[in-house]
């Protein structure tokens, strides 16, 4: 174990988070400033944390220019990394810093479009009182639809509000927990027997092969007449083309799109009852002193001489 | 006690959910239609439910039509009733009904406002994909003002969301109950130093003499930048000239308004960082099945010549 460990951070938003940390960074510990827009500033680099959002395979390829210990990126999805990695590292995703935002969007445009806020939003523009009713959240039916991190942080943000019934589907049906106690997960299979019986669908899928066009034609179409389809996981995993052939019958919130970012002249942008946010899930204020947590908890492991926590690909 | 109860409904709203009660409504209830826009259509009603968000003094002058046992609202807040109500009659309001959309639209608000979705919709219209950085509701410092069925309801839904701390304020200091187990909730001569710690403040009071302008220019004076004030109450609560002076050093999400409806050319319209809907808080689809539990359980009342729930007038 060397005596001092080096961790590159990619600009100084952690900084601060970093010094608030109730569990200080040791003392042998240096920060060092790199971009991967060049050599690493060191030969030996113990965590080397990746740019928020900007991550290319340009980029990537900076990460062979020193002995790196764990590359620790700032995203929970890494598709398209795997083939972007040069050798002989080890990979962390960001898995404990963005499930807080990105559920508490997911609820965010799930209640926007529930209640209508859209609309008074258009309406507001225009200086229109548009009174009326709109369904609310209360007594839906919800179908969580991918039940990692992200799944289950949003089953924990609905958990006040009175919901009908959540319904849960991952890959394989399983017995899971949730905050409240053993909860039930449908398999992947039974889709076709459940969407008819929801009204609010959120996707918390991560994007793989599998999952690419999961919700598409077929899927949409055995929804109920007004459902919502929230999106806070990868643009492609719902085809934008069933989405625009559905949108009018049903509703959708999206916070990624397939293309991204979505060009000025999208129809997606003008679609009836669609709600689109600007892939910001995990942007928020929440981001950073978690990041600053699961980067303490990785320099505890190190400095342990044990695994680091994360760790989804080794190249 | 009469061999048959009569109730009278306003439109046929409730119909469908008074049907669907998990407790039957029993065989000798007869409902009639009543608009309370002339004299009532029987001699004797047991249950006069009144007309949803368009009650006014002339509306109420027909009770006197009649001998009614109980006059039952729709909604909660009943300021201005008191002084319209011929002599004679026992009024309930609708607690019970209506916390759950409020308390919903409060977070659909608090989270629209937060996380950018009103500059998400206005990009829209333009094309114009607006990434960005948003405060979470996360790690935020919420203060509840007023601390009845709404406060609480409140404070249920932002159970899940990891806010920093919520703060309770209701006119007397006192300790009181929520979900989780006992809480203090402080006294309003509290609001001068609680204010400057809080990042979000909810309105949910009554109005009445002492909430009437409660939230004016020293209030929202001692709230911090970019704090947020969402008013799920009644529009006088909160100061509009206030508002207006502050929109821009602070955001505001307003489901009710002074005055209100707002004219098209009120100038709160297009004051930056407000978001308005249009007096839509209880207006939601949780509304009819809970007006329909709340009526059968008044039925109940009478039925077993017990006091009828939510009694807040005798005149």
């Amino acid at each position: 174990m060397p005596d001092r460990f080096v961790v590159s951070l990619p600009d100084d938003r952690l900084t601060a988070h970093l010094e608030a940390l109730a569990d200080p960074v040791p003392d042998n510990v240096d920060f060092v400033e790199w971009h991967l827009d060049g050599p690493a500033p060191a030969d030996r680099i113990d965590i080397a944390v990746l740019p928020y959002m900007s991550v290319d395979s340009g980029r990537l390829q900076w990460l062979s220019s020193a002995h790196i210990e764990l590359v620790q990126s700032q995203s929970i999805g890494y598709d398209g990394i795997e083939a972007a990695l040069p050798p002989g590292l080890v990979y962390a995703n960001a898995s404990s810093v963005h499930e807080t935002a990105t559920a508490e969007l997911a609820l965010a445009l799930m209640l926007a479009s529930q209640r209508g806020i859209d609309d008074f939003v258009r309406g507001a523009e225009r200086g229109e009182w548009r009174a009326g009713r709109h369904p609310s959240l209360a007594d839906r039916a919800v179908l969580i639809l991918g039940y990692g991190g992200v799944g289950k942080a949003v089953e924990a943000r609905l958990a006040g509000f009175e919901v009908g019934r959540v319904i849960r589907v991952a890959s394989r049906a399983r017995e899971d927990a949730a905050g409240h106690g053993p909860v039930h997960v449908h398999g992947i299979d039974e889709l076709p027997e459940l969407l008819p019986q929801v009204d609010i669908v959120v996707i918390g899928t991560p994007l793989n092969d599998s999952t690419r066009g999961l919700v598409g034609v077929a899927e949409l179409a055995a929804l109920p007449d007004d459902a919502l389809v929230v999106n806070v996981a990868r643009g492609p995993v719902l085809d934008t083309a069933a989405v625009l052939a559905e949108a009018g019958r049903l509703r959708f919130a999206l916070d990624v799109t397939d293309p991204e970012p979505l060009p000025a002249d999208h129809p997606l942008w003008r679609a009836p009852g669609v709600l689109i946010s600007p892939h910001v899930g995990g942007n928020a204020s929440a981001m950073e002193p978690r990041m600053a947590r699961l980067l303490r908890r990785q320099l505890g492991h190190l400095l342990a001489g044990e695994e680091p926590e994360n760790v989804v690909l080794r190249s």
